[in-house]
């Protein structure tokens, strides 16, 4: 099968969402992981894949591009020689994560937002098994548009550090946990039942919520920078015709 | 049907376990809550009726006893005339709830624990979402044998107190929540995977809560009044004999 | 009981986080929500009273305070006299609905985004059943700083959105649909699982959804209005002492 | 154990219900894969293995007949030397898929479809996080007697697709998916509550989507063909006689 | 609120879809489902209300439109005093079910399929306990263009006809049954995991089962009537256009 | 850690409830494996192994027993040489399964029923999408003294089975199957939910069947034998006594 | 619709398997309810009528008929003025049930044993929260051919039980129980997962358990008295003609 | 990434809540556990390493500190050479397992304990399966001041024990079982349900049953070495400021 026969590639979702084409890694074959990428070398210039095994970069090292691999994240960033660097925006994205069994995928967000041209800071392993170490946290809260608590387990940190902020709050639950409502459904579950107001993404999305994180981060800095300025979506024209 | 063809009654459980009967009104007939309610005042002379609609009170009232009923526990103590007040033991439970939702189970755990001959206190409605309402606990904390934390949505507080306190802590879920994982299931998620330590029960159990809570206070109490002494349970021989 | 042992009030949650207070009313016996509603009304001097069935509506009619029902939505807004009006943001909600059956559910997101002084605006009814439908958001897309998508059943209107905008999106799943995974849960998976970037609430979560919305939609006023500045939150300070 | 120990084979199902004998390689030793298959070879000369892992291919290489593998679908068709090639019905099939990732059950559906004689068509990688692509599948859509949509995580596209046709849609959805809901739950759900018509089978099944789309398409066909006669199928007696 | 502001109604589904416009009266409240009906009637001229209890008729007792309904079901058939009767297509659908108890559900099905155009049969109450029963089916099945099969508890009658028919199946879950599995599960389960090829519809949705049935019967009968003509759906138009 | 400290082997089961010690090889270290293994050979002088992989048998092979390995089934006899043969009961196990991949699962209650002293039959692969293949059990029906069904995928042997003969039977899900309900739970919940009388067991549970099904027919056994006597269990004394 | 148009009754189901015909109330129309016992009257002349609220028995007060009314058991036996008594078949049944809110379902299962002419006894309210009530069912245990243990909550008098005796025994969950894997879902689990043999039914039911255990009793009581005989089940005859 | 980037070690745990902080190994990388571990020596002298597989041993030998490695329950005690030795607190906890396969989780909890100071004792493989092997608990229970009952499969062994003592009982389930509601989730169930008091952890979860256990025995023996004397939680304040 030639990459035309299963794929369908969106060059322009960049252009149209604010957010860059991301290709996951796993579930992929060698072939179609390589001829995916090249081509998005070859078009835009720049994709990142998510969820790539150290084992796999290999894969990806013969192609006429630049590789830019977080090892802890596995999420690799991938960009043509004519590629101009991803310009900055201003935006302030703050990631949280509860325990050290989080980073990983608190490093995904951040990596991602990063990758769309958000300034980020990161504040980890303060979860509530150890309230008093948020306090380290309050600066960075007075500096964030937008904060994403990754945590696990019962993944509590969420609702508390909601309650504590009037910045928007992202969570993003972690597949860590082992028993009943293991593997992240724990933390899930208190994210979207908590009494302090936040929004969720899926178990282990960190590409989702550094995506959200981004977009809602990137529309406040566009409003510092050009406040009478407000640039509308790219037109979508539906309409039916007879035949 | 007969009160002995349906029922066999246990009236040494006070004995033998140091809690006293509890009949759950709940899903009982008529008829047979009074049957069995009727044999304990005649037999031990107490029993706890737990989930007794106001409306069914009316059923006991020309029952030869006295009937204590908290309404917003929907418990009722009732005590035939003959028998002495319950002995105070001096075991200390203090019990939590996050919001005012969450009240009549925690009340409910908290009357449980009364009836057995704790001392109780209370401190309420300080969920995670107004994290410095829990200064007010802190008095409490230092009294207590045992801490109940009764908490519906995403259960949060229960985590939080544990990682601030050196005394055991039981987790109350209660069915308070909507949508995913509601009804209670957020929060017994969450207590069941908290990273600090505690033990919990079911969702709503806040007669178990009261009853597992008064099993550890009164250990504690009768540590302390008689440190020297401890009573052996009562001894259960199972033997097989050849027919 | 009086209002002391089972509340807890919050009084400055509003300044805390940036949303009002939202009282539940739903579960709440009659005593209890008059009295927590009336301690807000002697207090700030405002909170919004969410799930309230119109015939209870007369429970609150004595208070001394303005009453401002939204009956599709089952929301309350209660005002002191002396409460001055809310603040206009400046900033700007869209919310969308795929369904007649969602618009209870959007409306409740869109008063409460209202409350927290946003504009909103709203596109009903324009389920993926019928595609064309949703040429008619366009302008609305363009106005937007974040838009709510409520969606039943399948659930399929968010994804699709998400995929055409860039602005946040925020999921919003309604407990409409029957057999398996019905009740919104269907919805919540599509929005938890989608592959166009966004973040979700709880199934009916109409509240949370418009408060998360306005937390994004008046950060990105604040910045249209005065780009310079940013004020932090307010200092939590946890310090542990020796007894 | 030899093979009529374990086995009981189904020689005229084809004849009977007008899909081929399919055998599902995963979970079968390998020395009850081969003589099942060779029974078939023996007997009715023809039949599908599917789910046969690359590597488990030359376990059959020793069979006196043709082997045909389609390694993305892990699928193979097995032919017997004197067995008549399939013959062509007519009946149009139209396989689309929402991600590279549903390629593979995708093609599974397509190449069942193929064996038991249907043309068929494919559309792959339209999701809806891209919705312009969709435009490409109009033409395909006016060809086809039935349309299979395979999708995976949220599996909106199946919804979309069925909203714009008149043609008969089956959703396949697709195991891809992490988290809440994932492996194909998601989009098993949205199939099942979508607000356009569609049915459904089971998580991965592309041999039962393929076999279900051949049957409305041969029925169709054959109408085509010759519009005025219908063949009864076989007819089963069951008859209880006295002892 | 008014019409407009809550609904979008999509008069042209039927010319689109082959399908007609059905109203889930479930769940809408008194004056919105007298509103939607109204419109639809005052534009195309005709409509299909399902699950609407018998004591809500009345409501729409003053429209003027001739209300047809058929109280098993819950469904009723409103048509314009304007609009033509509707064509009978010629397409064959076949209802069976398995106990009495899913005849209602059934009976939605059916009646679905005649309000399309079909002609339809019943075969009922032949469930597995007593298979011999289905003897009486076999006439029916020669005559079906497609069969449906609607089964409540362990809808086991659905795998049995499908492994006996060379027809189409559509399974059609009950919500019938209690305890484990109950409400339907159990019954999708089994049609999911049927081991004869069918596909499936959600628990008791009888109208998408008789829609999905009538687009395959239809499709049929076209080819029956004009076999060298195939009508293209209707073209949609995306285009995306720079503002 | 020596035996003493992690077992407590209960040498005289069989006696007690006429059915062997099993021990479930899963999940056992190799180590306690044997010691078990060990002290029944010395003790009782019989036991049986369920879930032995073929590559630990290796692991008994010098133990002073008789071992009789069945390796599709996975279970192993072991017998002292000084056991004496078990006697054969005369009780008559019937085994049915559904498909190929059901007969693993279906020997294992086979072989358990010897184990006990039942004579057994068999009929596999006579699952219902081919009903004529179920002519071939006619006669062991007439013979049985009590049914076993084992059946995967949607399990609907189990009822047609059961709704065709006045044995008792029971049903015996197997974890075959995939996607939704996958692994066994839509075999069980079809057994659970079955409109013909039947009992169940666990998923895979093999070795409970064969017992069930052997307790059932080895008291039939005994009353065909012995018509006039029946043998009390013994006598288990639970008696409290003060300390 | 007429009793032909909806049901297609069995009458020959007691012949056939040994087990009268059971008609669920629940979930019937009044009309439906009636006519389908009607027929069974007028008909073979005896049927049973399983969870018929007490305030429908006068539904059917006006057939020609004995009505025989189990009120905590919800259950109506009804035959004809001509049916000749149901012969005792000296099938000895015990019914166990743990606690007081189990005896309901406990008694459908007894009832539904002695309407297929078993011996029964009952031992009820011996749950394991007071094992020494067991000691009063020894007795009963050597008497019994078969048990039934009916429990909710954690069930666990089943696993108990089971481990003691020699004879077949039941599990019988009932749906009593509160939060977490209530309403009979840990006892379901409890006793699949037994490590004692046994076989188990869906939750409340009482009819299926009471069948199954019938049918064991039975058959070992007919080899109790004619222990030389085997009466076959009636013949089944499936075979496929050509058209 | 440094230590300080992802890990923010709470260094006095201990002096907190009572209980040493505890590393789980499993999920954790080579480095990052090293990385822990080493600070935990450097800092507080004293660490616990649960569900440490024993090949990942040798990642810790050239610490420079004592390791104490116990290989059944994969549990590690790492302390600094000039740590000294855990004082004994004389609390008292008795753990009991149900099957042999329960005792790794069993020997955590029992570790556990020992590392926090407490006396232990234990008595395994007592399931109820063999009820009489309960006797000889009999003498333990009079000593301890708490009991851990740890059960996989069905769990019973829990709720037995729980209805004959007056000690709090801690129930711990074992993710031993398979097929519904294996993986300990039956066991799980059945001690939130059961009748008879007790707390419950999560399912594997030896290292909190531990915890919570000592928490008890604790200050039970606090009492008895020092009634008079009762030692307050640390200070906690939280203290909001304005900016």
């Amino acid at each position: 099968m030639r990459l035309d026969d299963f794929a369908h590639l969106d060059f322009d979702r960049a252009q149209r969402t604010g957010v860059p084409e991301v290709v996951l890694a796993e579930g992929k074959a060698d072939a179609d992981l390589v001829a995916i990428v090249d081509a998005f070398v070859a078009g835009p210039g720049r994709v990142v894949v998510s969820r790539l095994a150290p084992e796999r970069l290999r894969l990806l090292e013969n192609l006429d591009a630049k590789l830019d691999y977080h090892e802890r994240a596995n999420l690799l960033e991938v960009s043509a020689p004519h590629a101009p660097p991803v310009p900055r925006t201003g935006g302030r994205v703050l990631v949280m994560a509860a325990g050290t069994a989080d980073a990983a995928v608190a490093e995904e967000a951040r990596l991602m937002a990063e990758a769309v041209g958000c300034d980020t800071r990161r504040v980890y392993d303060v979860g509530v098994a150890g309230l008093h170490r948020l306090q380290d946290a309050h600066d960075a809260w007075s500096w964030a548009d937008v904060i994403i608590v990754a945590a696990g387990r019962e993944g509590a940190l969420a609702p508390v550090v909601s309650g504590l902020v009037d910045r928007p709050v992202i969570g993003l639950p972690v597949s860590v946990g082992y028993g009943h409502a293991g593997q992240g459904e724990a933390a899930l579950s208190t994210m979207l039942q908590s009494c302090s107001p936040m929004a969720v993404v899926n178990i282990d999305a960190g590409v989702v919520a550094g995506m959200c994180a981004a977009q809602i981060a990137n529309r406040v800095a566009q409003a510092r920078h050009s406040p009478g300025e407000s640039t509308p979506p790219q037109e979508l024209v539906m309409r039916r015709e007879q035949p």
